[in-house]
């Protein structure tokens, strides 16, 4: 069968000898109907985090079971679903709870298929367990796909702070973009907090608007924080969800989140606070990175998702494209989310 | 000054010879801009619940800051706000947390201004403490008032359930009424959770539809519970909100409500159920019987209102015509909320 | 191998002749070290809620693992495990939090090994996924058994009040026997509320405080709900955990229970309650009939067991000695759990 | 009357020209039982925090109400109360949930009796408003008045994370002192959790046991965070709650917390941690500076010291020994809690 293969020294291939695997005891064979393309493939790529590992890429995937292994129990032949994807060990008490993102033995473990493990750019995928699908039911598989990371990402950051974003208070989204503009969907859906979006241009900030933004501030200005709590008054943000992780975002997020808010840090920005017991950031502020996000809040996050309630745009290419995609990928040149498409 | 006077034995006059009070100590006194009229209200004067107690009704109440006791700090005249319904001791647990509904002495205590005590039906109306008033900035008291109870009743009883109303869950709505079709909204903006309305007749569920239900049932079809069944599937409702509290709408929420799941019955129809561990609920319900909210939780409300989020439809009357509205009232002949303006 | 089946009927009887299981895919092979009998056993035997299923009795199981399928991964022969009792589809929203006693398909599927699937009343038992295994780490098999039932199901009952449970607060637990005793135990090590015991005989409740309450009150007394508002004062109980279950019981947890509270009824007593708008149940009161518990739940419990938090009195057996023990078991004569060891 | 008084310029001098106050409005007069002597008390003695206002001493305040203002209720003369420390707006939504130690104008005001503005080490306190008291009922207020910082700020920072401290967990107490000897007290009273105590002198280790720690390691071993982790193994700590915040406690911290676990510094020693997105801290730790304890939670800690669950060691000083207690107190001669009384 085809698939997009990682070879190692930033060497990424479309083979077309693999053969279609077999699935066992507990494992699933799907049948891919789409694998979206993220730029975490590019620090696999281009940064060498996975090191020599061959694998076939793709960790946004969604399709239809194809064959089961003899134990599988609940799935047949047909049934679209998505791959959850971070796999954990599936017995520790954060696993038992579907939380595999954050699974006790992940140092030991490799990160989930297409993250040094055989993921989902190929024809077939063989999900080494029952437990890691979620039925999607009448969801279209392509545009589920992109589900499993940029909409189910930021919808548990969310939902950690779920019970503080009430409709009297204030949340600043910091970065409309891939995950960002997804973010801005949930918050508008779940939660009746007052948006206030953050970006670098405007027609991010106008999308921001559209998407459910209650106002925008360019946090290139000088003046941003100023701006925000101006908007907010003296009690401040009680929950800022940054999307970039600079240290300029971080920095920014310190200014306007009020007492007992939380700040929490989304992107992999690569950015630093020093922070102290007395260096400013308000009492009771939590101060959090979070990862990814649970199998069960991928189901809620298809609910939203079936109900029409969220949008992410999707540009269809061929497995052939890889290549291509993550040229386009690396100039920018990618609106919305690409899939891959067998 | 003017006011609506309840003098026991079903009598209600309006009266012009009352002092206009003075506060002192921590008391604050207010010029009303709006009472809401409330179906209580009738409990009161039809059915005698208050017993022979002499009093200015309304307990719906929202207008300025006139005068402020000695010791009163943070409110000044002129200020905007809602006067909070339930009075508890002020000094318990549950008053600690502004949940004076469940003040530990409201067996020992009467109910509030407008329910035993002096209400808002007036030119002026003395709250006994500042921490009863919360503060509305920019809202019409008018368009306030009625959002003490008939918004703060619904909300209260949705936040109990608000970790249950996720995206991939269901809600059913029973009744479409003054707090029905408040808790629809709310629900739309709180929740990400599939709406179910149920009421009785054709326009009730094409308004429930307007306000964002995604579905409606006809509650007199004998085959009502197997029709929301069909549409949720075998896990059945995560929440069941009953508006009516009939016997036979409580025995509907107990054929669709799913195990673990929530039946929270809002109305004081009067109804019964027949508890017991064999009997049928699915093992895990809770079966609650809530009482009106928090004065934090209307801070939320008052949110919600403030950023176009929730709308009640208002009709406006003078003082003079309490008897009117309550005689209307009585004939079902008000659509939304009656407020009397001073 | 040896096992206890149930063959409908009425009928137990100890066999010889069932062939050793072999695991494949996903399924774990126990050799038990002990299954505990419990009163359920009774329901299937003497109240044949199971019908004319015949298979190995015993649902409260622990071992060490002899052998895995062939897709089972972090199980090895040797390692010391409970068997988790509620089996559910695995797939479903509760399954994936590990909530299988709430499986959305539990009225289609049996309800786990011993329940009408074979159980562990044997020398080995095939347990049909390792998602249904906890580790014991050095828990001694024998003592451990019981934890699954006795233990779990009055350990998840308390963690749903957990918030309510306050050291301001008061817990009244009404019934001290083979659940009772140990939710007591339970209480006093993971909440601060002082304790109050009900039973109906004096060395139960001598027992009671033996384990950890603060105050007892024999529920026989005609007197005993003013007995417990007059130790609490005029706020009552924040939550009851009712044992029985009978409609005696219940009826003194609606007494003595305070606003906003949790009645929470464990027991399967048969009992009943007029439930109504209008019938005297304080205002936001929960009342509840859960069921069992979650697998993490389980873990916390075997957290209590290691620590040594918690003891449950244990009286050993062998397998042939099945029929013997119901005996005992129908006529009052087992203190604390039995367990068999094959 | 008598009181000991903080003149700025590192002055405090007893005197006795003091008037004794009359309240008015909802102010209440209490007649002092015991104030507690805190280290808090020579940062503003030494440290200036509080500029050159001049005031009375003593935030840890406890009595009896000696007279009310005219419009106080639910208090007479004789009750014995607590003083709430932190005193807020009254109006804001935390400090309508008694949380104002995170008033939303925390900023624009002072900091409270005895950090400002007149404290409790006097014959009598004039307390602003009723609403701050908290009823000791049977409690001994030399007893329960360091109850109100000294184990409200451990009470409070437990309870952020008590959801999280489940029996099969690990905590790790940074610092035995005056708030870490109570915290290792309410943690083996309100949870399950395994605690392990740091600190640097042997016998402070031996207390902690005494106390209920289940293991200690000394902080200034070099491989401390390897002890640590050794006990509890892959999955690190569950919550960290540090009382000294220095540099190398936090740095400890950071090594021992878990993902999705709690690092919580309460101490204030003005240490750093370079926060970053790839520093190392496991994924969806949250980091949290909390401030002093709510009033409801308050309430908490008194039901735990009625019951005898919680005891802090108590020295006895006439109000004339002020300055003689603030030595030994630089000297690290004070035992336990010093509590001047009038």
């Amino acid at each position: 069968m085809k698939a997009v293969r990682y070879f190692g020294h930033k060497e990424v291939r479309v083979v077309n000898d693999l053969e279609k695997p077999v699935p066992k005891g507990d494992e699933v064979l799907l049948k891919i109907g789409g694998a979206g393309v993220c730029h975490s493939d590019l620090h696999i790529i281009d940064g060498g985090i996975a090191g020599d590992a061959v694998f076939t890429l793709g960790h946004e995937n969604a399709g239809w079971v194809e064959a089961v292994g003899e134990t599988v129990k609940g799935y047949k032949k047909g049934d679209a679903v998505l791959v959850y994807g971070p796999w954990g060990c599936g017995h520790c008490k954060p696993c038992q709870q579907s939380k595999e993102n954050y699974c006790d033995h992940q140092s030991e473990l490799g990160y989930g298929g297409g993250l040094g493990l055989n993921g989902g750019m190929a024809e077939y995928m063989l999900v080494p367990s029952s437990r890691l699908l979620v039925p999607i039911y009448d969801l279209d598989p392509v545009v589920a796909a992109p589900l499993t990371d940029a909409a189910l990402t930021p919808y548990s950051a969310i939902k950690r702070s779920l019970t503080k974003l009430m409709p009297d208070e204030y949340v600043v989204v910091i970065g409309v973009g891939g995950l960002g503009h997804v973010a801005i969907q949930i918050l508008r859906e779940i939660s009746g907090s007052e948006i206030i979006a953050c970006d670098v241009t405007e027609d991010k900030l106008e999308f921001a608007k559209e998407l459910g933004a209650a106002h925008t501030v360019n946090s290139k200005d000088s003046d941003a924080a100023e701006q925000i709590l101006k908007i907010i008054g003296i009690k401040k943000a009680k929950v800022v969800l940054d999307f970039v992780g600079a240290t300029s975002t971080i920095e920014l997020g310190t200014k306007v989140v009020g007492m007992d808010g939380d700040l929490t840090i989304v992107g992999l920005g690569g950015g630093y606070y020093q922070y102290g017991s007395m260096n400013g950031l308000p009492f009771g502020v939590t101060m959090t990175n979070p990862y990814w996000g649970s199998r069960t809040e991928l189901m809620e996050v298809i609910g939203l998702a079936r109900q029409g309630k969220i949008h992410i745009e999707i540009e269809k290419f061929d497995l052939e494209q890889a290549n291509e995609v993550y040229d386009k990928m690396r100039q920018g040149k990618i609106k919305g989310r690409a899939v891959l498409i067998p």
